[in-house]
């Protein structure tokens, strides 16, 4: 097993997504399914228009009528939305028409307000030639009755949730979510609401980790600090291994895997790799355990916070059905040169600006200790440097990959263009 | 007020801004403050790490003793993090020190296990010379005591929440969450829970608008469907008035400014615009009754959701105090054609792709009517196309605004290199 001594990245998270069990189905209320995944196709109920209607306010006209600038129509009936039209328009004739309001029989063109005149006696002259259909939606048009709107693998947007209540689905089918159980372990560990011992060290990791479960919509069970006492760590161990996928990270620096490795090793978890060439992040663990997943993660919390994003996040994703598990990596300039000592993927905590030219760059957050858990609080994005490189020089193209609300801005790309 | 006809993108956006109120301050868990923001600073209140410690695994030596190759050391004491060192290393002496532990006295450096060989008698050889400091982590150097941690403004992510557990805060002072309702308005809607009327159009626009406020991590109040009745319209938009915003969508398609506006004005609400040039989204308003801001959104579906992420969203983000309420364009490349009439700015509903030289690819999702929800629930982002442009090639450049969940991709960075 010494070859998971040079593990990489994609290898380590290829093992991962072989070793994710598939979440089963549940049924939920719609306004409880953001984020989600649906587990089975949704069918239109009906035709959406459900009758050709008006895309825009103007007149409903036939096309052979006003087909040339100058022809001048009469209205014989006003249409609204929620109207049904009663009367035919023949030669000559048109209907005032409200966007989404139905078509009148006759009429197979609508021209809009803006290209009209209004004349004296209800009559409208025709400033610009209509052909047959235009402004016209037509009946099914978005959707048609029994057509699949959305496929099983859907991951629930607004947008998504529009379809589902506009295919009147108060409850979907949808896969659950991992019970996920957090971890700390450390007699060094001072727990959140244990007196104050300037000697120890505050229980960060597993609050940043319940944090980092808590972005993909799942409430994880924290299960407190293990002692480095082989039976209490067991039987924090094996609490966890109740759940589907467990947590568990060191004190925050203790060697980890010494304590934790052998006593999941006891309590016949499988591990599938516990090294990982990545910097911060290079004593990580998988392991299995029936169905269940174990995570070991280093003692250091920006190392455990980096192998989250790497590991356990598309782990937990995959286990909700979502067919794209992994953070996209997005193109920046490097505003400051940023050394490297080939060998492992190194994950350097970067925040990003725009420049007016729309590239963004990247600069390190300062100190890129492992226990510097500020630079992990002010980054928005991880550098990746690969294993190969050498060091980076200023303005080199780099790839990142944003944290959670990594993508939003002081002004918009509107305003910087009027201002 | 007929220059409102003329209204810019950016310029409706700073208008919203000017009318947001910043959110009044609340105490909440820290379990539960993820997504909000800081409305106090944080400040250390120990010394992280609270004595000089080791950053690797290996040995705490004197570095006179070690500054050359070949030295060889006498291992006096093992200490780990969370023991107390009850040595000095003096001449000639080291100590096997585990990541995180306290240096003993006497030592000011620490050499790598991987640097070092093992000797008979608890004797060990120095691979690679030392210098004072290597591998340790000096006292505060994480955080001093009163040193400012985090800003207030700082919006809480995990990262976030991790140096707040540090700094031992059970509960945080943020910018509390606007007071949301959603309403919609049309005789010709038919309510989700209501029986099926294949004449009528199902109300997907609230459902919608719902799922973006619950985005943001704010519970909305769903006020229902308001008829196109004076009386019943009035009394709907007053108790959505009674909420810090309110967001009014016009019936599936009926010209909703038609009803909605006269109806807010004889309530009392001044309005700041009510046309924006931009599609879809055209007809768009932005009033206020007091401190309170009404938007009232056209009933098309997908134009109400772009209207939302231009003007809603950042209005939601900035009242809870994010100094960044506004998504970033990223680049990308246009896969194929899109025709375009100068005039307004438009939003084309597109699919990302990820090319394997790193260039996004925005493809458009297909018919770009408004009434066309399935395209927004397909879309991962909302190309802009600038109001002067006259049509864009394929291969252009385009800035593109991503869509929740847009971030994500079946393989990642690192499976790609490896495949």
């Amino acid at each position: 097993m010494e070859k998971n001594v040079n593990l990489s990245v994609g290898e380590a998270q290829a093992r991962v997504m072989r070793h994710v069990p598939l979440g089963s189905v549940e049924d939920i209320p719609l306004e409880r399914s953001l984020g989600r995944v649906l587990a089975e196709d949704a069918r239109a109920n009906r035709d959406l228009p459900p009758r050709d209607v008006s895309a825009m306010d103007g007149f409903a006209v036939r096309s052979a009528d006003a087909a040339c600038a100058g022809a001048v129509l009469t209205v014989i009936e006003d249409i609204r939305a929620s109207d049904r039209p009663r009367s035919t328009v023949v030669d000559s004739q048109c209907a005032r028409i409200m966007t989404g309001a139905p078509l009148p029989s006759g009429a197979d063109a609508v021209i809009r307000v803006e290209d009209t005149r209004m004349l004296s006696g209800e009559r409208v002259e025709i400033l610009v030639p209509v052909k047959a259909g235009d402004d016209v939606r037509r009946r099914g048009e978005a959707m048609k009755t029994g057509d699949v709107v959305l496929e099983a693998g859907t991951k629930i947007t607004p947008g998504v949730v529009g379809v589902l209540a506009a295919v009147k689905r108060t409850r979907v089918s949808v896969r659950r979510c991992p019970r996920v159980a957090v971890l700390s372990s450390g007699d060094e560990l001072e727990a959140l609401d244990a007196p104050f011992d300037p000697e120890r060290i505050p229980e960060s990791n597993g609050h940043a980790l319940m944090a980092q479960v808590r972005t993909l919509g799942i409430e994880p069970a924290y299960l407190g600090i293990a002692r480095d006492d082989p039976d209490d760590l067991a039987d924090h161990l094996r609490r966890g291994l109740a759940h589907d996928v467990l947590l568990v990270s060191g004190g925050s620096s203790v060697g980890v895997h010494d304590h934790v490795r052998p006593a999941l090793e006891a309590l016949g978890v499988t591990l599938h790799f516990w090294c990982v060439e990545m910097k911060p992040g290079h004593p990580v663990a998988l392991g299995t355990y029936g169905e269940h997943l174990v995570f070991a993660l280093p003692g250091n919390p920006v190392s455990s916070m980096v192998c989250f994003e790497q590991f356990v996040g598309p782990a937990l994703r995959a286990f909700m059905g979502h067919a794209r598990p992994f953070r996209r990596a997005v193109a920046a300039s490097l505003a400051r040169e940023i050394k490297h000592r080939p060998g492992r993927t190194e994950f350097v905590r970067v925040t990003l600006r725009r420049e007016a030219d729309g590239r963004l760059i990247a600069a390190s957050t300062g100190a890129q200790s492992s226990g510097n858990l500020c630079s992990m609080a002010q980054a928005d994005a991880l550098l990746i440097v690969p294993p190969q490189c050498a060091g980076l020089p200023s303005g080199a193209a780099v790839r990142v990959l944003p944290l959670d609300g990594a993508g939003f801005d002081a002004v918009s790309e509107f305003m910087e263009h009027t201002a």
